[in-house]
């Protein structure tokens, strides 16, 4: 079995998949769980000394004026995991809920929270037990997810439902099937496990992780497309990258001359031809800029793994607890809203490599890819769907971050909504996997049409896995099963698969 | 069992909500199916004079310079219907399928396609014994949902699948089961089916009837409301309204205070108060523009479903076919956006609303509603969830109809997207349900802490209905259940019924 | 000397136009000169009588609990309207400013004020002789144009700037040149002056007069394209707008088969041709959608125009005043925001149809319409003018009504931005004219390559007006010039006026 | 004189600026002519040998099927700048022209272009003579700027106008009186001069400078009005910082912690308050935000104004040409819309700060800060100023980069509409500067309010910078003239000098 080592300071969007994803087992860094203990008691020390902390002997948001007394904590902590339980559908699936607890158990690990040992336990074993609480999407404003994460903590105490082996159940009786005590909470314990961003975190490194195979499958189909195009390759020139050497359309651009080895694309004369239509010439530069989007995001959310969103924060080798707004996410919210931006671009850009493919005067090529211009109509009314798929894209990339409100007393007058940014994004990645399956069902339809074609060692990988999925249109026959299948095939990985192998290899591809 | 008659002139919303959520049956006014017969008549003799027409001796798109010969119609007509069938998920649920079906129907019976009598009997077949063709929403452009309607054809012809009976089955198998024969296709009958816009017209038309019952809810709850502030009634005043006659703002207020009547409200003396915020304020301007707005595209809606969308279009009374663009559905796509941002606002009223409930200052109460500050928080932390619903609303209601390519060798420039616009409205007004729902637990619960209060007639039957669903909140708890219930009761028309009898009852609010 | 006799319920587009770009004198109708008096007179009385009211005796917003004494009248009033006077850049036009003050006069003359006399022949003034105060048109909120309104009322009592005599100069030299004395203002005529929408009803009156001569110079140049392209006529055809009767597609088509009477066009036999790409065939379907759109944003704003807007509001009849919301635009605020939508629709149909006319495959004619393809380029890099500018308007359709914040104490938690809408929706009307004006250079030229057409006699009319601004490209020359001028012949009504005389006339298009 | 040497690879935002906006001298790295000069002769070698090259001996765009016989390379390369001049209004500002052809310039020496030597030395004079051609802003798809930049080269060889010792003036007459000789264009040169995004990189250029200016100015403001505030410091912390490294969020607390040092703000026992509201909690974070995005724009920005983005491009070292796609600008396109975004949320985070300066419960002083609540009414309605323009601000925000048409015979199907998403981007920070501005004169009231603060250094100079511009408001007066001049102080660089100099100082910032 699979397992990450959790340290607080090097998680990365490979190791949030394999818990997420491939059910990674979790242990901790033994100098981590040093780390919560010592902070716990710096966090007690203060508390002993009476000094007022937020969420912890003082109320929280606008109720930071209202005194908790030692009595009450355990009811106080109760209630406010309670009144923060305030989410609406759809619900997270059991990959996004294992991915929320991973990032909080691993910022819980970076310090700062002070929280109580066994609550860190507690999100281990949920992990390592597959206890997966149900988790509401939607309600959260993204400044931290306290609405949301609730959740979490409702099932360590033995409140709410859980998902556990296959079916939804309370968690009293999950906690009692999976052998684990319901937690009882302390000082600050509760505010410890709300006010965080791993809800959006969690949900936003999954993302980013489909969002480089995408952009590795979206390279793999625009190389099938050349080949089918029998497009030009001089775009492509290294020397071309060189002297602009904008890192993510060189990176695009070398992955698809690799795709293309041994293509007889290569041989060809295309001095008279000059030059190809944008949507091929430029796709690298395009995908490029997307990518460049994504390693913006990617470095930004490297940060969010690995710190303290707490407020107030323990800097334990300081003795100190300091109140501090470390919960704002604004940087990578508008991350997350450019690289919605850049994906349009490589959505649109795939449409019209596909109108290109259905053009005669372009591809020498029957109108519409048709197999038999007299019997069958072929890819005609297809452009529809593709490109309506896109104005759906269109209108996703639209940002939402600053649409927030002043709230709770007007004490909360700046938000992200950080969680919906992350979803819209994802659902613009699974139109794109649409978007770029209906261009490798042209891709393939114009290779087979054109008969003989040399493709590239990666191409003819890519294309007999499209066509693993999808036969070759031989007559007129309902193409929405089709459409399925090729945006399956590409949201399994197996486009994607053949770039990222051959840049070396990253172990999630696998 | 309940029946609706068609005749291609006189559909209503209230008339498709019955076929389609209701499971009425529909027949056929008698003077429409003659029509149906002359018109088909008129093309089949045009037909044979050898006049060129597109889609039937003529090819379809960009293959309008393509000869289709008299053999070859069976072949072409199976064939465009199959080319044609390019959808993607989601799929439509029955309700959406019914409407669809009716819609189209019924512009059948409005005369134009020329389309053989048979089909429309099909069409009338498969609503009256529960076929329903699996029909996916995504793939449309919106000039013409050709993409889609094709999935009606194909179970028509046998091909494909259908829901029947509960579960999803080939449609060879379903139309044995049903006792019905499967159709061979003459020429134009696959365009006749295919070329329409009654997807977006059906979906749609169930989104305005929804949207008038959104609307009289949220009227109900701000009434409920109003108590629970102890606001001034003044802006309520019939003069007021009536020097300055918006239609839609004077029928709200009508609204409100029919449901008033009886309240203490009307006795107090709020001179000296003066003037509430304006989200108590201004709220029958702001549903009354909303209703503007739905009556709006209400109007434009009702000569979708009761005229002929077909190109070519059959004339028959001048015994011609004319090539035209009556598929164009661009003035209903915009009305639509409208709604979308002018249900923006209400969405945004009423999140002030509630934040006003929860503010002693304005209401005298405790903060947040609790029922004891002291061991409860109360509406805190929910103000989050609102609004984090309110920011969907608000990046839902950016327009998108304008988003098109250029299609089918550069035949089909212009588009509308209307099936996305559509889905967007029905998603804004779901969304508003939780949010008038959250509105109504707040106003519940100020209502009891008040306690004592005289309601008006109309306001105490809402106060109860949302106390059959969330009880008083008299310690805090998980507050998602309630959220859920709430909104359901609310979708489920509980409140829009009250409203709606009042204002003589429609039959659709029963 | 033009004149129009202002009643309070009869202002019109057309008459706000001529008071406002044509300088007409008002006058006022016998009756409302009274109706103001006595509105006056029962404010008066129920001052007397100690009762608060919001702005007399009473602050304004958050300020409603501050008492005004009466002896504080004077200086209360000026203190408003000073502190109120908080805009900024850009300013309004003499034409703007003009129409401002002419609705503000008419909606006080509606009744609902309860102001001074003097202060509403203050206005009649200023118009008539030409006082024209300066005022921004940034920084309203449009919940009632406050902080700009109040500019005027500085120029009443003295204070701020104007334009006078074709310079800016300081009100109070203004005044004493003009003959005029400044007013003292007296209980709640501040309020009366600030508190109304008239900034962004008489700015936005302008826009929809605009708006109407925009969309009839788009029929035009339609006309003249469909001739340059030798279009199919069918989709004009009388019998496909009845059966489908969308007013404003059926009254596009009208002024189309109008323009192009006498046109050879009509001669042809298109049987085999079928049907033209959708940016010909739908024209007026989409022309017709902004018409609807524009129908239902003028039916709005003559309610707006001739209705009292202040708050609070005397009922004379009655001897009330009632606090409310009347100044809530937020119904035709949206219906602004729709009509933005569907000229986005029109500049996009524009622009795919000069496309097509550059399009050798749709035209017969050479590639960009050069007059010489071995020796001139002629019409393509153009398309990146249009294109660009149609980006810009798709930009601005996006909405902005719903975006405000709770103000004033959270007095003020609705808005609807409404001079923003406006002025978006007046710069995208000014980019029509460019775009449109870049299609007529297209379509004149596509006539001219043609040699010999036998135009209509509208489309004849509309060729000569775009050729006595534009000449015939024969060779390549810059056209940066070309394009200016076009867009001014376009503005200046040059086309539209031929389509409004043809409709029977309408005054305002002399 | 101050001057600047361009050498192709070391062009800063900080040169631009000098030499757009502080008339700068260029003058050339010898290095950088001789490998011009190279390169226009790798140029002529190829076309000497036949070779087809695009834009030399083969038409551009689609018209890249045309030959180019040599006889005929001077009327092809000035018809190519002739059909190329299509822009429209506004005109560029001198400083953005001069922006313009330094960045221009500098791409050239950067080589790639092949250009004839005697242009290049044509951008220098211009630029060190003052002859700037008129140039539009709009027109371009941003996909290079060919519509636009041909104005350049229409002055270059004689044609056209240009601003010229502060008039405008015919490019024939303004070439005699600067002594300089128009240019007779070789194979090739229009290409060159009209292929480059020089307009979106120029005008994008001063745009970030401003940026950081901006961003810079928010830092000052909100130090201050954290005192005007007597807010909490604890946020600044530099351990809070330490432990979550964004770095724009250090860097911005840095700057504040800096601008403080002094202040009794650090004195105050601030652990009862434990928390302030957002909007100042999380200011650094926010303009931390936009602090990255700039950085990121910037780090891409500098590659565009080092590099060549010519189509084809010379690699001269390999005495090849090869055709490519580095004008594309995607990726920075999408990072400046970004930018926007994150601008958006400053723009936010000011609006509350001022807000919550208005408010009595937060601040402890009169409600709007008035002098006099008896006698003045203060800062109230101000709040509709500032928010109106935040609206416009978010509108701004909304992304148009990827709408685009397929062009020019469907060849050019995709664009970024860089020049417009530069110019969106320049309206937002104007905008902002207002809404700092009034944000100034809340924390200089309060400031004043508050009488015998001490403040930090930094604060007091930012403080009485402030002063400078708006005085004390004592009593109520038009507001307009102060907005007016906060926004042109701010504006000015007043209050950004101050957080420049003490990072150590940049030049620009003198």
């Amino acid at each position: 079995m699979e397992s990450v080592v959790l340290d607080g300071r090097s998680l990365t969007l490979d190791k949030v998949e394999r818990i997420a994803k491939h059910g990674a087992l979790v242990s901790f860094d033994p100098g981590a769980e040093e780390h919560v203990e010592r902070a716990h008691r710096v966090l007690n020390d203060l508390a002993a000394k009476d000094i007022p902390i937020y969420g912890l002997n003082r109320g929280v948001g606008v109720n930071k004026d209202r005194l908790i007394s030692a009595d009450f904590f355990e009811a106080y902590n109760r209630n406010l995991i309670y009144s923060h339980s305030s989410g609406a559908q759809p619900l997270a699936d059991d990959e996004q809920v294992r991915a929320v607890m991973a990032v909080r158990l691993n910022t819980l690990l970076s310090g700062g929270a002070g929280i109580q040992p066994a609550v860190v336990r507690m999100y281990r074993d949920f992990l390592n037990k597959g206890v997966h609480p149900v988790l509401p999407l939607r309600g959260s404003v993204g400044a931290a997810d306290i609405t949301l994460l609730s959740h979490i903590g409702l099932a360590m105490i033995g409140a709410g439902d859980v998902r556990y082996g296959g079916e939804v159940m309370s968690a009293e009786k999950a906690l009692m099937q999976a052998g684990l005590q319901k937690l009882t909470l302390g000082p600050k314990d509760a505010l410890s496990i709300v006010s965080s961003n791993a809800l959006s975190a969690g949900t936003g490194a999954l993302v980013l992780q489909d969002c480089r195979k995408l952009l590795a499958t979206a390279d793999a189909v625009f190389a099938l497309s050349l080949e089918a195009f029998q497009g030009s390759t001089d775009p492509l020139d290294e020397a071309v990258h060189r002297v602009r050497p904008f890192e993510g359309a060189s990176d695009s651009a070398r992955a698809v001359r690799l795709l293309l080895q041994g293509s007889q694309l290569s041989d060809a004369d295309t001095a008279e031809r000059i030059q190809d239509p944008l949507s091929f010439r430029s796709a690298c530069q395009v995908h490029g800029a997307a990518r460049d989007a994504l390693a913006y995001a990617e470095r930004l959310m490297l940060i969010q793994l690995n710190s303290p969103d707490d407020n107030p924060c323990i800097i334990e080798d300081e003795g100190r607890i300091v109140p501090n707004s470390n919960f704002d996410v604004t940087t990578w919210a508008v991350a997350f809203e450019m690289l919605g931006i850049a994906l349009s671009h490589v959505s649109r850009i795939s449409c019209y490599r596909s109108l290109k493919l259905g053009t005669p005067a372009f591809t020498g090529l029957a109108r519409f890819l048709t197999p038999d211009p007299d019997q069958a109509i072929g890819f005609g009314t297809i452009q529809k769907t593709f490109t309506s798929l896109d104005a759906e894209i269109r209108h996703l990339s639209n940002p939402v971050s600053a649409d927030f409100y002043s709230l709770s007393g007007d004490m909360e007058d700046h938000a992200t909504n950080a969680p919906l940014v992350v979803r819209k994004t994802g659902e613009i990645i699974r139109l794109l996997y649409y978007i770029l399956g209906m261009e490798a069902m042209h891709a393939a339809q114009a290779v087979d049409l054109r008969q003989g074609l040399r493709l590239g060692e990666g191409t003819q990988h890519a294309y007999s896995a499209i066509r693993s999925a999808v036969s070759f249109l031989s007559a007129d026959r309902p193409l929405t099963p089709d459409i399925e299948a090729a945006a399956a095939l590409l949201e399994s990985g197996a486009l994607s698969r053949i770039v990222l192998e051959q840049q070396g290899g990253t172990s999630y591809a696998k």
